[in-house]
C-alpha cells in the first residue's frame, strides 16, 4: 500500500492565553501539528487524530532523510488506507504538556525565563480538546468529520463529543474507557513515584542541573510496558526463554529474554521521553472523568452529544478492557445516540490498537468508508 | 476461636555447609524457626508450613509484650483451626537468604567478617526445601504428614514432593504455579531494577554506607501490591475515591486513596525489608521450574512424587490464576497419582490464599481432618 511520503510538521503560535480546567492558564504557546490529505472546498472533510502518552502529532508518513520515521499510526493513515488521506484532511497535532515541540516542560516559561519544569501547569483532557479547537479554528475548521483517538487518544475523542459537540459528525474511540478503574491509577501512581524519588528528578528542575531522571523513566516505561501487552502475547513471544543455554544464578544479570526486552525498552524511553510529561500525562489519564460532573452518572453526562460513535475494544486488553468500552456504550444507548460497537478477538491486549490486525482495520475501513461518502453527500 | 497465644522462636547451626543448586555452598548457617502443638510419639503427625516472599518462620500465634503480632497465618493455623495444632505438630522455617532471622544477606559472612550483602549465594526452592529437610532431621521427623505452602511457599510445597517424595504423605499447594509466566517475571524484573538502581542500593552492600535503598523498596512493593490483589478488589475497595473533595491539580500529591494507601504499603515495607532479600527471593521464584530438567515436561517431572496432593486456587487470582494450578493437577493426574482439587470463587486475588475466605478455609479443613484421621490410623 503506499505511504504518504515525506511530511513536514508546522507549528503555530498562541498569544491569548489557554484557560485550564484547573483555574490556571497556559500563556503564549505554540502548538506542533500535521496535516495528511486535501481539506475540500466546503471544509467537511477534516479528521482529528489525538495521541496517547507517547505519541505525538506525527501520525503518518516518514520524515525526509530520517530512516524509520514512521507517524505511530502509519499502517491505519495514508492513500488507500482505513483512514484513507485520498479522501480525508487529517490533523494531528501535539499536546501542550508533552515533550515533542508544542509547549511543554522542557520550554522555557516566559515569565521566568527558565525551562517550566515542574511548574508546567497541571493540563488534562479537556484543556488538550480546548487547545485543539483553537487550532481547528484558525484553520477555518468549524466542524469534523470526525475525531479519532485510542487508549488516552480515545478519551479525547469522547471529551470533543461533550465540550463541542457541534463541532464534529463522527467519534471514534478505540481501546478506551470512561474513567481510569484504581488498578489503572495504581499504576500510574507508581510509575510516577518511581520518576519523583529519582535523585536526579531534583522536583522537576533537573534540566538546571544538567541531569535526566533516567532511572525512574526506566522503570516507569518498564511498567507501562507490562501493562500495554497481554499475559497471553507476552507468553508467546518470550515465554521462559532463556538468554543463555545455562542458568547463571545471578539475582541483577539477566537470564530470561523478557528481562532483555523490557530493560531495552526501559533504556530507549529514557532517552527521549520528558520526566515531567510523564507526570503530567498520567494524571490527565487519572483525572479523565466526564461522568464525575453528572454525580457519576455517565449517561447523563452523554446526554449533551450530538456525534454519531464507533467504539472499538480488544479481547486481551486488560488495562482498558472491553467492559470499559460496554459502559460507554450503554451510556450511548440510554441516550439514543447513534452508536456502532465492535469487540476484536485479538491476542495483543491494550497495544492492538496500534498493531494492522485485519479485522480490526476492516471495521474502521468500513466505518470510514460511510463518513466520506456522508461527507460527499 | 481460640488462639495459640504466645509463642517463641528457636534457632539451630548447622556447620555442615548446604550445597546450593547453582554448585555455590552455604557455610555455618541458621535457620530461626517455631513449632507448634505436640509431636506424637510415633513423630507422624508434623507438617512443615513454608512461607512465601514477605513472611517467615512465625506462622501462628503471638509474641509476649508485641501487640497484634500475630503469625502470618494465624487464621489458619491454631487449636481448632483447619490446620488444628491440637492434633498436628507444625513447623514454621525461615528460609535462608531471608531477612527475618535465619542466615541472609545481612548477617555476617563468617569468610570476611562483612556483611555478606550482594555477595550472598542465590538460593533456589530446592535449595530451601534441603536446609528445611536437615532440620527436621536434627528434630527426628522423618517423615511429614504435609507440607503446606501457599504462592512461593506452595512451590517449595511442590518441590518437597519431587526431591523428598517419601519424605511427604501430603502436598497441599495453594495459590501456585508450576513455574512463572513471562508477566509474573516481568514484574519482577521491574521490582529488581527499581532497588539496584537506587543510589543507597550501592551495588548490593549499602550496611557498610549507613543507609538502606527505600526508593526502590518502595516502588517494588506497589508493583507487588498490585498483583496481589484483583481488579475488581481494588475497584471496590478503593475505585476513584478521592482523598480530598476537590481536585488539587498536582501531579506529586495525592489525590486518590488508592495512592495513599499504596505508598503506605511501600513505606511500612521498606523499613523492614532487606533489599538483597528481595532480589534473592523473587530471583527463586524466577527460577523455580520442575519442568526444565525433564525437556519441559511437567508430567514427567512429576513422575517420582509419592506424596497425595490438594491444590487450590482462587478465581481472580491473575498472578497465579487457576489455569496454572490446573497444569500442576494434569500433570498429576497423568501420573495417576492421588489429587484433589479446589478452585475457589473468592474476589481477592492473590492475596485470598492469606485471607480467612469460609469455602477456603472449609476445604483446608476437611483436608487435614482426612490427613489426622489417617496420622491415627
Amino acid at each position: 500500500m503506499a505511504s504518504l511520503g515525506h511530511v513536514t510538521p508546522q507549528s503555530m503560535h498562541f498569544a491569548e492565553p489557554l484557560p485550564l480546567k484547573s483555574g490556571a492558564q497556559l500563556a503564549d504557546y505554540t502548538l506542533v501539528y500535521e496535516t495528511y490529505g486535501t481539506l475540500n472546498a466546503d471544509r467537511s472533510n477534516a479528521v482529528l487524530v489525538c495521541h496517547a502518552l507517547n505519541a505525538s502529532h506525527h501520525v503518518a508518513g516518514t520524515y525526509e532523510g530520517q530512516e524509520r520515521s514512521e507517524g505511530w499510526w502509519d499502517n491505519l493513515v495514508g492513500p488507500g488506507k482505513p483512514l484513507d488521506t485520498e479522501r480525508f484532511f487529517v490533523i494531528g497535532i501535539n499536546n501542550p504538556g508533552s515533550c515533542f515541540g508544542s509547549t511543554g516542560p522542557m520550554q522555557t516559561n516566559p515569565a521566568t525565563g527558565q525551562p517550566y519544569g515542574a511548574s508546567f501547569p497541571v493540563v488534562t483532557v479537556e484543556d488538550w480538546v480546548d487547545a485543539q479547537a483553537r487550532l481547528l479554528d484558525r484553520l477555518g475548521i468549524t466542524q469534523l468529520a470526525a475525531v479519532l483517538g485510542g487508549s488516552l487518544g480515545g478519551m479525547q475523542a469522547l471529551s470533543w463529543s461533550l465540550r463541542h459537540p457541534a463541532r464534529l459528525r463522527h467519534c471514534v474511540a478505540v481501546a478506551t474507557a470512561p474513567n481510569l478503574s484504581a488498578q489503572n491509577i495504581a499504576f500510574n501512581e507508581v510509575a510516577r513515584r518511581a520518576i519523583v524519588t529519582d535523585p536526579d528528578f531534583h522536583c522537576g528542575h533537573f534540566y538546571a542541573h544538567g541531569v535526566l531522571p533516567k532511572r525512574g523513566l526506566r522503570v516507569a516505561r518498564m511498567i507501562g510496558h507490562i501493562t500495554y501487552l497481554s499475559d497471553d502475547s507476552m507468553e508467546a513471544k518470550f515465554g521462559r526463554s532463556m538468554r543463555a543455554a545455562e542458568l547463571g544464578y545471578s539475582t541483577q544479570d539477566i537470564e530470561f529474554q523478557i528481562e532483555s526486552y523490557l530493560r531495552y525498552q526501559g533504556d530507549k524511553f529514557s532517552e527521549y521521553f520528558d520526566a515531567n510529561t510523564y507526570l503530567l500525562i498520567t494524571r490527565a489519564l487519572d483525572y479523565f472523568d466526564p461522568a464525575r460532573e453528572h454525580g457519576g452518572d455517565l449517561t447523563r453526562a452523554f446526554a449533551a452529544a450530538q456525534a454519531k460513535f464507533m467504539l472499538v475494544s480488544f479481547t486481551t486488553d486488560w488495562r482498558f478492557s472491553p467492559a470499559r468500552s460496554r459502559e460507554i456504550v450503554k451510556a450511548l444507548v440510554d441516550n439514543q445516540h447513534d452508536v456502532s460497537y465492535a469487540e476484536i478477538d485479538a491476542p495483543h491486549g491494550h497495544d492492538a490498537f496500534l498493531l494492522d490486525d485485519p479485522r480490526y482495520h476492516a471495521v474502521l475501513r468500513a466505518y470510514f468508508d460511510n463518513v466520506a461518502k456522508e461527507a460527499r453527500a
